[in-house]
């Protein structure tokens, strides 16, 4: 904490609650990143009447590495959300994954604990599914929401339907007891988890307690979903539907924070866990915007994340930054503001960015870019290094999986992993956002900013312990077939015997 | 014009003046329009006080034929700013070209005359530099700046440099007299030509005379440049230094008219007369965002343009309208607000955009896109129906010329030409505004767009009666050697024999 910021948090009698939305929206879906609908008339209101960071990233172009380094401030290949199964591969937490989030992890949850908060999450967890990664084991005093992606309807005998919990035990289970039309697209989801949200700072706001609420929600991940009021009123099909009812969603909420007289004593931030998913474009993705390529990918359409920071009487309204963030950042940011000292015994990879947010100053850091094991690239200023460039396999292509449609730059989008680590491909990220003009290796340009990064990339790998993969294994015996509460629903599943396998990762 | 408008004109007791500011800049080269180094804080600021446009259009994807379809109102296939010598080509007025805007054609500033205004064009006046086809002869009263663009050094042998001319006559040339550093990017031209549009601001405000002020100047056409205390202060180079100092003069003009108290009788219109031109980027061309190819092509990135109405006590503040727009339509609104009648002797294509500023109404108008004597393509609606499509020839392609870079859409950016007409491409732009996704043939939804759109083209078919092509024949003679006033400068030089050929349009 910088001595402005810390005085600001000094002299405030009165304590800052949390609430950050992690949604997989792309950098082209808001009307204020250029979304040319403009169908998030709050979030660009949120927006004008805050600060918005047009160079923040996510950790990872996947949700649940992401979502791991948000909480745990660290990169995942360090908080074990990764696989080394194969190199440089995406990994996640589906329902058979045997791993999750370590215990010796200590989550952002855990540690405002201690300073009193209390703290929700609604919506999608995805830090492992079996009962020792469950999110009131770390941290977390009440959740709504399922373990998992909402994926399905599955049949109850080859996979399990994903249940939803309500704090320790499930209440449900999707398709089943809380629906998706997949052939209308309409599900009343987002609507539940926006009462749930209301309802907590409410809670929160008569008992007095500072609040850490994690608003996770998955209506704009495949398979996309709407409720019936917005169903059909967005120039973009099913995928703006679901944005429109976001959108509405989060104003609703930060009216509720204004209404209930403590929007000045809580700090929010909206961002996204990876890019839009361009394989589910045009119907069911959303959109980058100029970046290049989308999920899964190391290209800024893969990690280059939407960012908004609102805090009435704090932050400026309309501000804009070229603070190069990551989602990470808001781990040691609430840490900051709370008071608190990040963990001291193990590497944080998030900073502190109360001095970029409050006095619009510009920390020199680094992004890393990475794929499962690999650090496929790094960005220092407006240099992006690719050290690894790779889209997907040829194999994958070839059965229509393209994760970078209607684009193809020639030897940087490529179908096999190409090793670029002793020229690294570099761009001007300022003159080439969509990153379609490597520079000359013979350049005077080249030269000078490849000799400030290699120290950078150097210094990160001498440094770099990674931590114990837990995305290896998969076993279809730890499927959802039996999760806590289902006795008293009637709802528990037998499953088969354990045979834990080494999980496939194709891209 | 509409009864409210009209009654609100009736009013006033005052003229309403015109500023149309109109340049070569990209959709995606503004912050409100979603560039991600958001660098143009004053007309993102115009935006916010005003009016954006989502889905404005230019008539044409190329200089000379948009700003002759801005003057006349009238697609350039009427104008006479096309050619027939080959199919579907783009031509415009280079030095050597004989033809220019004719004589029949009556242009906004004639108009506007009649009623009282003066009219000041500032920058590249492209419809013709022989004698004939001077502004001052085709309504304006002032000019300062040029007949073509900016293209030089010449040798003032083979090729003579470009005139600047002020009002009649030349005052001098381009590179000689007024200077552009190819190397260092450096010229003062662009505060030259605020200068002048802030002094003649302020004698129209002493003379309480109505005027129109068409500012066309082209800083960010190549070669690119910017002043000294603009160069190396974006993110994006040259360009955007441009752009920069673009954005600081709209500022500086729409300042001047709220410190001069008039600025709630001037409506002022930002826009653009093409997409960035891709084959100049990333150093000297801008962004189109998320859209398809750029500049010289009939996709969205090559005729989708930034466009911001202004006009502070009139327009609701921060208004955002999806009205299809095209710049001919200032043509038509500028005579609505000045109480005129469009000409009724002649196919005026411009419609009266005040219901859609001033009350917020949406006018179906289909969107035409040619190129040269085709239309390639229609939009009704949110479809956008290819009867054509052509990003340039193999052979322009092999030698580095590529009006897509990055960008490849199987069957759509087509390096020869493709004839749809039978079954025409159609996407929903909505859903997919880079055109990457055409809908099935066999779809419900194609039958029921298609069935719209084909009334829609062939109405437009039956009714056309293209103009005298004026872009087919060039002759060196023609250049400019000898403007008037050349003689008191010693600047005139010895044209070569008249040799009249066809000219050649290789896009």
């Amino acid at each position: 904490v910088g001595p402005e910021a810390l005085s600001l948090w000094e002299s405030k009698s009165t304590f800052t609650s949390f609430g950050v939305f992690f949604l997989q929206m792309g950098w082209g879906d808001l009307g204020a990143f250029g979304e040319p609908s403009k169908e998030t008339p709050n979030l660009d209101q949120m927006a004008s009447e805050g600060m918005l960071f047009l160079d923040f990233y996510t950790a990872n172009p996947l949700c649940s590495p992401s979502r791991a380094a948000l909480l745990t401030g660290r990169l995942p290949v360090r908080n074990g959300f990764y696989t080394t199964n194969a190199h440089a591969r995406n990994a996640y937490t589906p329902q058979d994954i045997v791993g999750g989030i370590p215990d010796s992890e200590l989550l952002l949850p855990e540690l405002l604990k201690k300073a009193g908060y209390i703290n929700k999450i609604i919506g999608k967890w995805h830090l492992g599914h079996r009962p020792q990664f469950h999110p009131l084991k770390h941290g977390f005093d009440e959740w709504f929401g399922s373990p998992n992606c909402h994926f399905g309807p599955f049949d109850n005998r080859a996979l399990p339907n994903i249940p939803v919990y309500r704090d320790w035990e499930m209440i449900g289970r999707y398709y089943e007891d809380f629906k998706i039309d997949l052939k209308t697209g309409e599900a009343n989801l987002t609507q539940i988890y926006l009462q749930e949200a209301l309802d907590f700072i409410s809670r929160q706001q008569t008992s007095q307690q500072p609040f850490f609420l994690y608003w996770a929600i998955d209506a704009t991940h495949a398979p996309v979903y709407a409720s019936k009021y917005f169903l059909g009123t967005s120039q973009r099909g099913l995928y703006g539907d679901a944005v429109r009812e976001i959108d509405d969603s989060i104003g609703k909420i930060l009216q509720h924070l204004q209404k209930l007289g403590i929007s000045e004593n809580t700090f929010v931030f909206f961002t996204s866990d990876n890019g839009a998913a361009l394989i589910s474009a045009p119907k069911q993705g959303g959109s980058n915007g100029r970046f290049l390529c989308g999920k899964q990918t190391t290209f800024e359409g893969g990690m280059r994340e939407p960012a908004i920071a609102w805090w009435p009487g704090h932050i400026p309204a309309g501000a804009v930054s070229h603070q190069l963030g990551n989602v990470m950042d808001l781990f040691t940011t609430s840490l900051s503001l709370a008071g608190l000292q990040p963990p001291s015994d193990r590497q944080i990879d998030g900073i502190d960015l109360l001095p970029a947010i409050l006095q619009g100053k510009l920390i020199d850091r680094p992004i890393f870019y990475y794929r499962g094991n690999e650090m496929m690239a790094v960005r220092v200023g407006l240099y992006k290094a690719h050290y690894w460039t790779w889209s997907n396999s040829w194999e994958e292509y070839s059965k229509g999986i393209d994760f970078c449609p209607g684009q193809n730059v020639s030897g940087v989008t490529t179908h096999t992993q190409e090793e670029h680590t002793t020229l690294p491909l570099l761009f001007h990220l300022g003159r080439d956002p969509g990153e379609k003009y490597p520079l000359s290796f013979a350049s005077d340009e080249y030269q000078r900013a490849m000799e400030r990064i290699s120290v950078v990339v150097q210094q990160h790998k001498v440094t770099m312990v990674p931590g114990e993969p837990q995305l290896n294994v998969c076993d279809k015996a730890v499927m959802n077939w039996s999760p806590p509460g289902c006795e008293k629903l009637g709802k528990c599943l037998k499953p088969p015997k354990s045979d834990p396998k080494k999980c496939f990762w194709p891209h």
